[in-house]
This record gives structure tokens, sequence and C-alpha cells, in this order.
């Protein structure tokens, strides 16, 4: 249940037209027992109470004033929840690594955003979500949460869950399409680094780096009854400097993903998203398949991902998969509990592990956990 | 006032159970002028603004969805606050003294829970009391907050204010009795410390401490109209290393509370608390009885606690006693002002002194304090 | 749009008023795009996502509680937010520098306070604004918030932005008069440092510094119809060792503001603060003059101010001064989309800039910001 408060706020003396307005409190508290391991002489495993492995656990306000004419005001504060400890997560202020803010207190980490929207679509400004992190959340079956089933791509990869802005990006204006344009729809967003414009000034070498944490990115898609794709590339720009001298080290992710439900057939949804990223010499590539399939209040999940790393040169090139089967028996739309088992298999070196655990190269890493998850 | 909101949530298609649900907005706001010294050559003194002295500052947000058929998810999401300053209280992230977090934001560190509860009782996971904490808390007219007056036990001892998992644990799994035991009621809690399962792989000596930071407690009581009575255990496991070999530094908790209302007597309340702990070799215990008389819109309350350390050996052991006497004017069933007075004598070698001041072994520590309290 | 929820809250048994209560949700997020530069050799320049540039963005609870007779208990908490990055704003414990908490999450930074008002005015309890901040706020068409027009008195002077008790204090007892002085209003604080009685116990020096971080002062004003004015002065207590000596390092701000509001003159209200400070041997003084002009949905701000920091001596006194032209548009009361240019000119070795940007001593430094604001 989302709380939504109505009210007819005050009209404007000033002939300012009057507003029709809602503000809404609105939650979710996910938490597991998971079990993960990994194998070979470096292995470790973990017992632990985790959250976010169903739908990410959070906190939130959010509010809409109707301007009239089609146009409207709206926030959006919105906080990640450590729900097993009562901490909240942390932000970064900068989209670069210097700015993550210590752990403890509530951020919002997850938006923090005002907009003005109309016929011309939605002009946003504050901490967002980058255009390149929504196809790899949407169009898996598990999303990026805290699961052991979470997309392994997004885990794997130097453009995703590590990445200042491999998920949200601070300091941003975004525009967004309007919803009226016959299932197209689409996403850009500009956020700044905020560094000083030189650095030379007190003495020290010049870094050029005024531009770090600048990110751009779009996304466009096309939603057709049970049909939906969606492709997205953004940029971060990042410098290093070797021997005095600035070397790029841009980040670039791209993505395109898919889903269709065949309605049919009990509604199952299919889907898939392949995935690329680059940094300096480094390149990486992802894909993923899966399927989410509703059986009355019950619900059963797979996917495969597939992620390699790509060094410089002919070598065999660090390779993990992932692959994750779940349950979900739903006791009502907002309460949920699950199960899920998930094995990562490593290749040519690779050494990913499930949150939680180490493993040797070359072996896997397993895992089960057990949950309930509570929207509000 | 809480401000609660019920709704009828949207029925779920698939045939899942339409859901009744209330969201409710809680708090505390409590502040008191303190003024605290001690006495002999160490002796120093303080002013302070101080919080949560009749009550625990607090804010929090809970919810519950009724499934049917006696079956709810619920949650529970409170902070503490240091509504002094305006800043949050820290929370523990291990239930080890490494997992504290940063003072500064506000933390949901009071609890942080998940709940499925049915006729078969209720099921509870996140940041949640120690089953250990609430003989000490409730048997006490003056409860275990920042007040000059709270339980000296919880003070002095080391398995109370100052241990990770003296009040609550993180990462926990607890179980409830159902309330329809005819009196009875009961809490079980399983906590995590969540550890590597060795330490070893990095080229560290082992040190066998991947149990460290688990708890298992245990609470039992009875309440039958006037009367009320509960006894509690608990173990969190810890573990020293001397000499390259561990030891087990396991602290253990087991205290007892009951109180009973002399409603032929003005409502009187007399209560008591009998309380042992132990860590290595290190031991503990403390007695405590008070009373709370209410009288029209005032109350008055009074407790004297003893603690005393108990060393290896026929030494003496250092004791201290505190006697604190209350009054409250309650100016609704939600706002108050009141007004203690508190003396802690040392001996032995004991100096414990009200918080804010500290003394010399031996000697006397005294306080007053006048507040307000409101809650919402 | 205020989210106020009324109810009748439960009478007690013992005799106590049924108290009638209400509890609000309320905020602001502002968001702009800003540029700031500063000129000559040291310049540096900065486009930043800023917040609160319009309205100082927040996010806060209230209540009362009418507790009859005109008597009332309430409540106040309230977060300020950094929604470019989602983080809230450090708060301060002790009134002096050592009492910063870390920047990351939420705090009531802003207020956090229990009040007991009634015929007599009102007693309030917590951190609060101090009576030195209000003239340096409420007479300025562009405030003290975080855009390029705020009062460049608070940003330039020592008694301002950058003291802990520049804008608020923790640890406070407040008195207001009540409203019903025929326009007479006026303020008391008492706030407290709360640091040990001495410090010569752990074998350090004497510093006699215990009274640090202790803060009095008042406001008083009159207000009838258009005209508005106020005085305030305030002192905090700071020591400073030499020579094992303590040398009172006192902080002292006085200041008067007022305003007039030129109804025939489409509603143009002029406003003025004169402004002085001083601690040990620094100096500094300041004034102000603008005016707000309302024009239908539209409003035009102007300022110009002033700071001088007087050296001992017949010395040059660097001085700063700041004009600054703000354009408003209302999309509705709680909506606004807003434009502002300001230019810092520094002479006798002032190099004061616009926040994100540094200049060179007398060089000047200018912006340009374009937001929004939401308030609800």
């Amino acid at each position: 249940m989302k709380k939504t408060f109505v009210a007819a706020a005050a009209c404007m003396a000033a002939g300012v037209a009057c507003a029709q307005s809602s503000v809404t409190l609105f939650g979710v508290l996910d938490a597991a027992v998971a079990y993960t391991t990994g194998s070979g002489p470096l292995a470790t495993s973990k017992w632990q109470l985790t959250n976010s492995s169903n739908t990410f656990s959070r906190l939130g306000f959010r509010g809409t004033e109707d301007l009239g004419g089609g146009y409207a005001a709206s926030f959006w504060l919105e906080a990640g929840l450590q729900n097993d400890t009562g901490s909240g997560f942390t932000t970064n202020t900068n989209n670069q690594s210097s700015g993550n803010t210590t752990l403890g207190g509530l951020t919002f980490n997850r938006r923090s955003t005002v907009s003005l929207s109309g016929p011309f679509g939605e002009v946003r400004a504050g901490r967002d979500y980058t255009p390149t992190f929504w196809n790899t959340a949407l169009f898996d079956p598990f999303g990026t949460g805290g699961g052991i089933g979470a997309n392994q791509i997004y885990f794997s990869g130097f453009g995703g869950l590590t990445s200042p802005t491999g998920t949200r990006a601070s300091n941003s204006v975004g525009y967004f399409l309007p919803p009226t344009l016959g299932g197209f729809y689409g996403q850009l967003m500009y956020a700044m680094g905020e560094n000083e414009s030189r650095s030379d000034i007190v003495g020290l070498l010049p870094t050029w780096s005024h531009n770090d944490g600048n990110y751009v990115g779009a996304r466009v898609g096309y939603l057709n009854g049970p049909f939906n794709i969606a492709l997205a590339t953004g940029r971060t720009t990042y410098t290093l400097i070797a021997a005095n001298l600035p070397v790029s080290n841009n980040l670039r992710v791209s993505n395109i993903g898919a889903s269709y439900i065949f309605e049919s057939l009990w509604s199952l949804k299919l889907m898939g998203e392949y995935y690329d990223e680059s940094q300096g010499t480094l390149d990486g590539k992802g894909a993923l398949v899966g399927f989410n399939l509703p059986i009355g209040a019950s619900e059963i999940k797979l996917s495969y991902a597939r992620y390699e790393r790509e060094p410089a040169g002919n070598v065999p090139k660090p390779t993990s998969s992932k692959v994750a089967l779940g349950y979900v028996y739903n006791l009502s739309k907002r309460s949920a509990v699950y199960a899920t088992v998930a094995r990562i298999s490593n290749s040519n070196g690779a050494s990913q592990a499930l949150s939680g655990s180490t493993t040797s190269p070359n072996h896997a890493s397993t895992g089960t956990e057990f949950g309930m998850r509570h929207a509000f």
C-alpha cells in the first residue's frame, strides 16, 4: 500500500493557477537468510542476513503538483535501506570514487530529484538513474538487487555496481520523452563531476581532469503490447596521469535489452540483454537470457548470464557465467516469500563469486537464499 | 497521536487475497537540562541538554498488511534521535565493535524489521532488540534511556549499553510466541556476525573467529492481570587470541524481572530485576527494585539498583549503587514535564558516575535533570 | 502542499485533558545549474548542479498538540537536503568545530526541537536557529541559501556560514515572546557547549575552556503592517591558549534589519541590514540593501551587500561587495523557475568568490544560475 494524500492546495492570490497535489510515502523491506560458498583452495563461505534479494529495500517520499494544461511539478526522494542492520546506503557526490560518502546514515542515494513535466516531456534535476543502467535491471528476471540471483554482468563488469555512474549519477540534468509517442520512450542525461577548472594553481602538476566524472548518456526504447526493446549508451569521463601526461580513461557502456510476454503460454515473460563496456585498455562483454513464469500466486524465475573480460592481445578471456533459479510465492500484491539457488562458474583465470564468498580461479561459487519481502 | 492511515489496497489479478493495510508515522522528542557532577580529586561536572531522559527520542514508520486467515505481513523502521543536536544514532552492522557506524546521520538503529505473523506466532528478520535486553528496560521505572535515573546495571555492566548485543542485534531472525497462550509470552533470537569462514587464506594466522558476533537468546514470561514475570538468557560468541591460540571470550547474560500492580494501593506498580553476566574471567551481578506511583496526572518513580563486578579470587568486589527519584507531570497522554534526582555511590574501587561527569574511586556522583517529552 | 493530519487522540483515563493534534510532513527541493568563475591569475571556474538557490532544500516533520487553555506541546524535525547528490547536511554537536559530524546521512541539522507554548510565550529545547542569524536571512531578498545571490555578509564574515553558531546552535534552550504583544516579537537563547568542567585531570595543562561553545543571544523586533524591524546580538564563548595562558576569543555578532512594503508601488518590498562582528583582534562590518518586486506571477530581486574586514591598526580594510539580480517565475504557490546573475568585487587584498570558484585578490568573481524549486 502506498499512502497517497490528495489535497486541494490553497490558490494563490496573484493569478497563479490552483494546484491539485498528492504526496506519497512508500517503501520496501526485503530480508533473506543466505549461504554462499566458493570452492578450491581459496574458498570462503558465509551465512548472512541480506537485504534486497527480491526487491530493493527502500523508504521514499514523492509527490506531484498539477500545474494545469498538462504541466506538473514533482519531487522524488528515495533512500536505500540496509534493513538487516538499520543503516542506509552511501551516496556519491561527484561521480568519482573520491565522492563516496561514509556508511551509516540514511541518504537519498537511490533518487533525489525535482521535475517539471508537460506535453514536451520531463526535465529532471538531481541524483537519478543513468540511462545505461536500466536495461541491465529491467531485462533480467532477478534485477540488480542484493540477491544471489542478480544480474552477474552488473556485478562482474567495471561499468556496473562498482562504477560511480554504473547505477546512478549525481548532479544530473535529465530529459525524458513524453508518454504519448505511440510506444516510443527515451531518456537523455548529462551529469557533472564538478571539478575545479584547473588544478595547477595550487602548485601541483596539471592533471587536466576537470571533466572527470562528467557523464553523458541516452536510452531509447519501444514498448508495444507484449514486446519491449531498448538500447542505451553512455560515457563517463575519467583521466589517468602517466609520466605527467594525461591519458583518457573514459568509461563507455552500451547495452540492448528486450522482452516478450507469451500470453498464450501462461504469460511467460522471456527476456535478454547484450552488454558491452570499455575503459582505457580494458574491455568487457556480457549477455543474459532469462524468463519469469507466473503460475497463480507463484512465480518461477530462471536466468543465465555470461561475462567475459577482454584483455589486449589474443589471450584467453577470463569468463564467468551464472545460472540462477528462483521461486516466489506472493502472499499478496505487496508481500511475498521466496527462495533462490545460484551458481557461478569461472574459466580462464576468472574468480567471480557470489556475494559473501570468495572462490579460487576457475572454481565455482554456489549459494542459496530464503527470504521475505513486504512493500508499502 | 500516532498517524495511522488505513486503505484498502488494490486486489491482485492473479487470485491473491485482498489486503487491508495501515501505515503509521510515530515518534518521541524528549529533552532535558541536566547537571551531573562527581566528587573527590578526579571529579568533573557538566551542564548538558540531554535527550531521551523520560522516553527515548525516536522517529519511526511501521505498518501491517492483513493477509487474511489471521496472517499478516508487517514492517517496522525506528530511528533514534539525538534531538539536542539533530543527529541520529549509530548502528552496528555485525554485532562486533568493528561494525559500529559513524555518528551523524539518521539510522534505523532502534529497529528495522520485516515480519510474517499468524496463528503460529511471528517470524521477524532484521535488526531487533535482543531477548536479554527487555527485562532490564521493562522492570525499571526509569528504563534504559538517556536520563540520569536509568537502570545502572545497564550502564555499569559489560553486557549492557556498551555491548554490541546488549540492546539489539543486527542480522537477526526472531520468533515470537502468539498472544493466545493464556498469558505466556516468549521470544527466540538467532543473529549472525557474518564473518568470513576463515581468515588464514590472506596469509594471517588463523583466528577461528568466524562465529564472533553470533548471538543466540531466549526470553519467556507470564502476564496475568497485575502480575508480570519474565526470564531471559543469551550468549554472544567472541574469541580472543592468546599466544596464537583462540580462547573463548563469549558473553553470557541472564536476568529475571517481575512487576506487580497494587490496584487497591493507588495502582502502585512495584518492580524488580536480578541480572547476571560473564565474559571470559569477568563476572558481574546486578539487582534492582523500584516503583511507579500514579497520582492523578502526576507520577512518582523511585529505584534502587546495585551492580558488583566479581574479579577472580577472593578479593573485594567493586560495587556501585544508584538511587533515583523522579516526578512526572503528564500534560496529556503524549506530553509531560519531569524532574529527576539521582546519586551513585561507589565502594571497593568502583568509580561509576552519572553520564557527563567523572568521579574518583569510592566517591559519589550526583545529578539533577528537568525536561519535557512529547510523543506523536 | 503540506500534508496535515488532524486526529482526535484518545483521552487519558487519569483525568488529563483530551488533545487535538496535527502532524505535518513538509519539504522543499530546489536545484539549479550554476556556473561561477573568478578572474586574475588564480582564477578557477566550475559548472555545478547546486541545491537551495531559491529556497533551502529540506524534508521535515512537525506537529502540535493542543493542551487546552491556550497551551500546546509541539515538535519540529527538519533536515537539510543536498538533493543534487542525495546526501544530507552535517550537524554540529557542541557549537565548536570539534563537533562537526561526518557528511553523508540525513540529520535534522536545520531544526530539532520540542516546545511548550502558552499565553506566556514558548519555551523550546534542542537544536534551533540562533537569534543573531535571523536578520541576515530575512532582510535579504536572496536569503542565506546555496544560491549565488545569497547574503554575502553571511559568506564573508567569520560569524556567519563558517561559524558553528552562525546559523543554529545545538543544546539550546530558547524563549519566544507570545504573538499577542501588538507587533512586538522576540527570542532569547542559551546554548551549551557541553565541555568537561576541567581538563587538567587527564594530565594536560588546564585550558579553562569549559565554557567554550556556550552561546547567549537575543533578538527583538516590531512588525506593524508593511513595516518590520528587528535587532539582535549574541556571544559565543571561545578560548585560545597562548603561552599556557587562556585568552578570550569570544565571537560577538550584532545586527539590525528592516523592511518596508510599498503597497501602492506594486508591493515593492525594500529591505536592508547592518551587521557587526568581532572575535579576538578580528573585526568585520557589513551592510546590505535590496528589494523584492512581485509583478503578477513574476518576481524581481536585487541586492547589494558590502563586507569589510577590519584588521588592527590604520591599514586598508579588505573589502568585498556583491550585487545580485534575480528573476523568479512562480508556476504556482509551491513551484517556480528562476534565474540569477551575481558579481563580487574585491579591493584592498580581499579575494571573496562565488561558491565553486576562486579568484585572485582584488579581482572579481561572477556567476549565473538557472533553477527550479518545488515545495510540498
